[in-house]
């Protein structure tokens, strides 16, 4: 395991898409991800790893997908395949339960959302980035759904940019084993510098806060 | 003057912060851009330009400031002094009538609001390229508010980006002649490939409709 | 399969990576790509879809790796994995044959060679988007080394971007058949539009040279 | 005068275009820029502040436009009308002493070049704000030319982006006495948090070299 220490100032935790479509008994999706998500316990992880960086005072950031609006798509020439699935299903559609994001997760008073992505990177044309350096953010945890594609982009993108990212691998979730295991072994090793578990990111997060 | 023929598919019209704040009476900063505004008719001129875009069938975008909202700018490190302004004076407030487009520029079904803008380019941590690229647009026709901040700036992103600038002359306002002198004859000369009156560009415009 | 009907106008070929350390006997990553480029042919099949690309007068663009200098790296703050070997490896080092590339893709003028690339994506931090955007290209066929790295990433930032992506699946290479797996079957799917051998898309290809 | 104190770790002095082509006798833009710069010692000054700021340990960092080479536009769709003049004039042309950083400018191992731009900011297209995320720089000192065109787009987009500006407003220069105040009179003031002379640049600069 590569660096854990974190430095409190400058780094945040990043919540990846947590919709209850995603990840609340009777979201659109959860049905397709429940297997994988109950196996590793994703949820209460995510929750655990978010009560203990709001302690410790770190900055929350929370990526989120576009939420589908009537419109959405119809006048694009050139559409990805997630895009056309998004289309389709009404994925996280505006104004509905499954578009909110699960309860326990809501955002705090000084915590950032940035704007919503249209594909799977949390950055891409999005504020995130420029959220980030504002509050003077250079490392990040990430975690949230799904994990080959939203998660696995954002990762992607984040070391692009010049981000140092963890990764907790037990607070995300997929549609399989397959796909988990491509995101987590096969390809964000490249990009994350540790990926750690719920258990070891606590430990460490906690230590930042009986600091101060 | 250069090229002033669009080809319909691949021309947009963008419209810059048409929020009432700015061009409506009783608006937080409309005091201030009246004087130059009026001189040119720059809410007329841009109704004209917008009817004869919609009747050409090109297609509409809209570029709209930050909304400002509670805790906006509260946790940032760093502020530009545009942004400095933006949060004492809480222009474009979220859920108030000076945050809300003009109502002749309401947009309309298939037409594209951008994310909102933090400083004051339209392309700057939003998705107006993704939604340009989308609807394979290249050649923008670009008019709004105020020209030597946001409107000059979106002009300097799109030139960067790749795309072919008309900027319509009349269609716009600031402070005082001298910034607008400054934005329309000293500076968007550079990054924009044609700079028009609001009677050319409908011309132009006009004659594609003529075509279909 | 999906659309495979191009426009020639809008549509290049981005060719990745076509390093001699990737894809020449004797290049320091050959030996560990050896296996898979052979078992689907990997570099005369790039060669068949480039030839056809050119004789079809489809504009060529490349994406390549920064190439290894003294001093990169050195003062960085954060490194990814990916770059953390780079710089141990000192991979397509500039100045030797292992960071030139490979003879028989030499780019011919008019050819578009974008900024090097510091990480994995082809458009991160280059001028890539630009290029494209300037010769009015919105189709990308895509197809280099490595898959599961930098053609994956390049593909996920061409869908965020909002370019439509074909991959030629047998046209790339990886380190071992899980990477490749990852990449092709599980995660390029999401992003590319179609995906096709080299045999489908040089037909394709070839009768767009045949209508001019 | 706003903030001028800075912290050493997260500061950047940030150079824009000191080629030879604009800034030496000889060079073929110096005539057009001559009387501006040396009315107000441009160069001179450009040289003192690069000398206090490489005492004071700041990283410096280069942004430098495209250098000319056979080709380059000749493909392109759109232009824009700094693109045109660049090409007009093959300004920096590359292998030429015009296209050379003027010899006290030199960059020194560790200082960081950035990939060339293609237009006018020195971020667009180009690596220069993954370079200042690498080495943890949030604030930058920016200087060079020509006002109203590189410096101040880099000025904007730095804004942007997040970052803090200063700009040291005797050490650019410009066509005339008019643009000049276009840029630092007119329109930086709205992104840069303070406009100084390198007098005050230079002492402030100096202090932290104290500190260490």
């Amino acid at each position: 395991m590569a660096n854990l220490k974190f430095d409190r100032e400058s780094t945040g935790l990043l919540v990846i898409d947590p919709y209850n479509d995603f990840i609340s008994e009777g979201g659109k999706v959860w049905d397709r991800v429940k297997a994988v998500a109950e196996a590793n316990q994703c949820v209460p992880n995510m929750l655990q790893v978010l009560d203990a960086a709001r302690k410790a005072g770190l900055r929350i950031f929370y990526a989120v997908h576009r939420r589908w609006r009537p419109g959405d798509y119809e006048t694009w020439k050139y559409l990805a395949p997630v895009q056309k699935a998004a289309w389709l299903h009404k994925t996280f559609e505006y104004g509905t339960w499954g578009g909110e994001i699960r309860g326990e997760f809501e955002p705090q008073p000084g915590e950032i959302v940035a704007h919503e992505h249209w594909c799977s990177s949390g950055f891409a044309n999005t504020d995130l980035d420029l959220q980030l350096k504002k509050h003077g953010v250079h490392q990040l945890i990430i975690m949230g759904l799904i994990a080959h594609t939203c998660v696995e982009s954002t990762v992607r993108f984040a070391a692009e940019l010049g981000y140092e990212v963890t990764m907790v691998k037990d607070a995300t979730a997929d549609y399989s084993d397959e796909e988990m295991h491509a995101a987590l072994d096969v390809n964000i090793p490249n990009y994350a510098n540790s990926i750690v578990t719920t258990l070891e990111i606590v430990d460490s997060i906690s230590s930042l806060q009986a600091m101060y």
